[in-house]
């Protein structure tokens, strides 16, 4: 059975007092909308269509980042959930199978319940809970798993608001029969908009059946403020570090890591307090991130120790048992087996080889003010502290630069490079200098 | 109506078991001294008059720090709260008002609290609050509003005990009134002490009006203990967080952002985790601060990006789209539009131009051991890595300096400046000298 | 009386999931076998004997580590803590007086339970504790605390299950009789296991005298999965947080202030939030510790400043009012009285005199590549920013490095000492050098 996602993300939310588009705000490191397209791809649909409005070109942009494929959809009006459909419905004309409805503010819906939407064979399906507190939703009117409508708070009888059973707004239909329910959808009613919700009761009226699937009230959870969208990353955290925990990973304050969407942790591995993830991480087995570690898009095999204070960027990778230290960053670089950078170094777009010593405050000048260049080190070499590496430069296996030396040019297997002046000292020159200074500080304290 | 604020910050806090007097430990990085203070002047007080006893020295130095104006009332001895009245009044011997009495270990009595403390005309009025457990706090006995004597809990019936509207120890009243009731006060009780609280029955025996003034429990939150110093520390940073957030601004994770007093965020501000703000922060709309920052006296503008692992101190100002990178600190610098220093850099008592690019490792060389200097860089200048920038020191506009070059000379406009030696290679030295070093560690292996 | 410790260590803890044996997963820095350890020491015993089983070779080498003096017993195969008491028993044949037997993974137990249990006169003592929720542990059958048997949960009867006296597994008895008893264990039970706790009912039948001695049910945790051991943590940093507040500790946030096991700090120490302690750690009162600190095996005197952002490894010692400021690491080094060093600088292995300066982005290349070598430092030295100090190297008291210096030979005191190029100033290459590197970017724009 084809499948068509459509996600509405076409709202404002106003009450995120913000000029980004509610489905941009960031939930684990990815918008908002990531996280409901992440759950509706499993579903392996044919057709995405993704329901922009309010920052209409910002969400367009993220929607095609985060999925290539994804159709957009514009609703320049916002005339309600089912107003939304239909302007995606225009753009799946010919596709025949069943169109799931998500939601880009709604970021939980496990992709397993999806699945048992769209396998429930019933005409018009939609997702339900069992609201704790049923508050303002919408009431699902049913007996048993039997759907008979969906009926709004502010419509319901004090017997219906008693009923707890509520309804998500993620529903499940057949492409043809959505597209004839959703043009006899009226707007007349208090708020003057067409509500997705009242397809159900159209479709009974017809003889359709309607079934209602059950879920997980945290799954429906919407985001509309940021009190929220800190909550909400917060359930997030809890559910990734309890994961974590399970899957073998020791964690010295699991309450102060912070995960993103796909980080990838192995067994064994040991992450002290305050580790921030980015997307794109993979940690292999017995790796160990110290205390106040920054990580995005990098791989850190078996055995390599990262931090304290240690920052590694996009397109990193550390072979076995590499180490980085304090204050290091690493960005766009592959690191050999073995390879050392213990201290104050940055090594950006670099390839260093096996069992190479990276001297404190090494750094890779790989910016020349317009063009961004590599730098090559060979296996074996011992690099001195502070070595400028002036890039495009290669460093031969088993070489050695001397401390404080600015390198411009290659360096052959097995020389030794300086770039530094020698050393002149100067006897009694300190004491006059400070003896004057001093002198001078005097005088100004008594002219003032 | 003037007002005169007075300030009991004699105590000595014993149970804080800190060498420190009570009110100087810090709650949001200020004085608990300067939270009294703070709310007590949008009363716009005429006079502030802070009794000091316990540290008096030192209290006094803060207070003037604080509050330049105020004025200082020494209480030699801790005879009690009247005691430590009447020494504020010999100061205010003339004045004409309205005094009001605060404390200086209760840091969260709300500025408008105190308006309508000061609002209400009655002759003398006392700030009380509904005690969830009122345990040993002082009783107010009271007909609504109207205000017959405070009972302290220990000389209580037990009718009394069971009343839950409680003796904040706040009060307001004519300073003339006041200072002849104060003169009426009686040691003569268990602790040997001058109640402030018995002015409220000589007032009321002298046919003067009395009245209450409620406000919420958590406003009178006194300090006694580091714990409750850390409990209230706390409460003040889930209340900034909350009002962030709903001031737009988004916070991955709310608990591990630490606010100062007067920390100012824009709309649309990104704080990652682990944010610690130190005093007199302002913060554009748009701006991010990545996580592991720690920010005090400075102003970033919009769409600047700071961090992570960053720290601006002192007098530094970023204008819009300025990038600070990891390991960076800036000090009392200015740095124009779209400035980037990204990696292990120092800038202190520097001047920026617009569109400059400081690379990796730069530092400004601003203390000569003796007199600090500036460091002036023009627009559109490429600093390179590691570069030394001797302080005093200018840099033109558009000129570029050598990676590893030490500048002890102005460079002119356009001009490229180098101080670094040329690059020696010796080829195959490396080989001969880790040979030496490796066979002199067998060496030694085998002599041990 | 002469005392014996036994604690087992032998098990895989399959839960863990985990190659590393359980007792070697680390609470509070230290591993868990070393908390039962420290709690043993405190009876000052004669004789310490750890079973090893799974992991034998890492545990042993990890308790010889912890407890030099202690013995080893194999535990080969597991068939219960009574034949792993056997196989330590093996070892004390000759051994006269009590025997205490403690848990590997049981690291919550207080010295001051370990001497009521010793100092019980009963022949078998058993440690029990009211459970809040009994759960499946074995009960204790006791009339006051007369000890008849231990039954465990599932031999248990519905009447002894409703007994809220449980077993911790602790048990102290005379050796000669403990080998006695545990001779005659039987396995004949569903898990074809040697159980312990059957001793009690065997001494009982002999007409021993048994009792039980209570604790507070929190000392008898035992870590079975990596979430009990987050939460076990989370609960020994709770106690020592509470202990420091106590101690006259600020700290602004203590949730996130991680002590180990043995961390000392005195009166009045300022903690900021986000410091994590490794072992060996003493502060000295009035020392301030700013946010994001990482620290390990180092003093601190009375009135140094350290961080944010700073770390200091082992060996590391901090005379009176030193300052160490932001990305800082120090390690295994001596500072003196009023040292500062307040960016970017790595200290390791080096000596510094009193009140000496040490500039910005200063680093001691303390490797050679096979050897690590010491710096010296004399006092009142001023140490140039970005000075490479090559060890073995000595500078002498009062002297003054140049900032981008690399110092390869002693400095006399009161010399200046320069290592750096003349600065060589090229007016207008700049403006051109861009403009060639536009010129190129502009032509591969083009060319794509």
């Amino acid at each position: 059975m084809a499948i068509a996602l459509i996600v509405l993300a076409a709202g404002q939310g106003t009450r995120m007092n913000s000029d980004l588009p509610k489905v941009l705000h960031r939930l684990a490191g990815a918008p908002l909308l990531a996280h409901a397209l992440a759950a509706g791809r499993r579903l392996d649909p044919e057709r995405v269509v993704v329901v922009v409005g309010h920052g209409a070109d910002l969400v367009e942009k993220a929607a095609r980042k985060i999925e290539p494929e994804a159709e957009i959809a514009l609703q320049a009006e916002q005339l309600g959930t089912g107003h939304a459909v239909a302007q995606a419905l225009l753009q799946l004309a010919t596709f025949e199978g069943k169109v799931v409805v998500l939601y880009g503010d709604t970021p939980f819906i496990a992709p397993e319940t999806l699945e048992r939407l769209v396998e429930n064979p019933a005409d018009v399906v939609v997702l339900g809970f069992e609201a704790a507190d049923p508050g303002r939703y919408g009431r699902l009117i049913a007996t048993g798993d039997r759907l008979e409508r969906i009926v709004e708070y502010k419509d319901a009888t004090a017997e219906e608001r008693a009923i707890t059973l509520c309804n998500s707004g993620v529903i499940c239909c057949d492409a043809g029969l959505l597209a004839a329910l959703v043009r006899e959808l009226s707007n007349d009613n208090a708020a003057g908009e067409y509500y997705l919700t009242d397809i159900v009761g159209l479709a009974r009226a017809k003889g359709h059946l309607a079934e209602v699937v059950r879920c997980d009230e945290a799954e429906t959870l919407g985001i509309n403020t940021r009190a929220e969208l800190a909550a909400a990353e917060a359930a997030f955290q809890a559910r990734a570090r309890a994961e974590a925990l399970d899957n073998g990973v020791t964690m010295v304050d699991p309450s102060t890591v912070y995960f993103a969407l796909n980080t990838c942790i192995g067994r064994d591995v040991v992450l002290g307090p305050n580790v921030v993830f980015g997307p794109d991480v993979t940690i292999e087995s017995g790796a160990t991130i110290e205390a106040f570690c920054h990580l995005e898009d990098c791989h850190i095999s078996r055995g390599a120790s990262v931090g304290p204070f240690a920052r590694l960027r996009g397109g990193t990778e550390l072979a076995e048992d590499v180490h980085i230290g304090n204050f290091v960053e690493v960005k766009n670089s592959i690191l050999g087996e073995g390879v050392k950078a213990g201290h104050l170094t940055y090594l950006g777009d670099a390839d260093v080889g096996e069992f190479t010593n990276i001297g404190a405050g090494t750094i890779t000048c790989n910016y020349d003010g317009v063009f961004k260049h590599r730098t090559t080190i060979g296996a074996n070499v011992f690099i001195g502290s502070d070595t400028m590496l002036v890039a495009p430069v290669t460093v031969g296996d088993g070489a050695l630069t001397g401390s404080g030396s600015t390198i411009t040019e290659d360096v052959p297997p097995g020389a030794v490079a300086l770039g530094r002046a020698k050393q002149v000292v100067k006897p009694g020159l300190a004491v006059k200098l400070f003896e004057m200074l001093r002198a001078k500080k005097a005088a100004q304290k008594k002219g003032a």
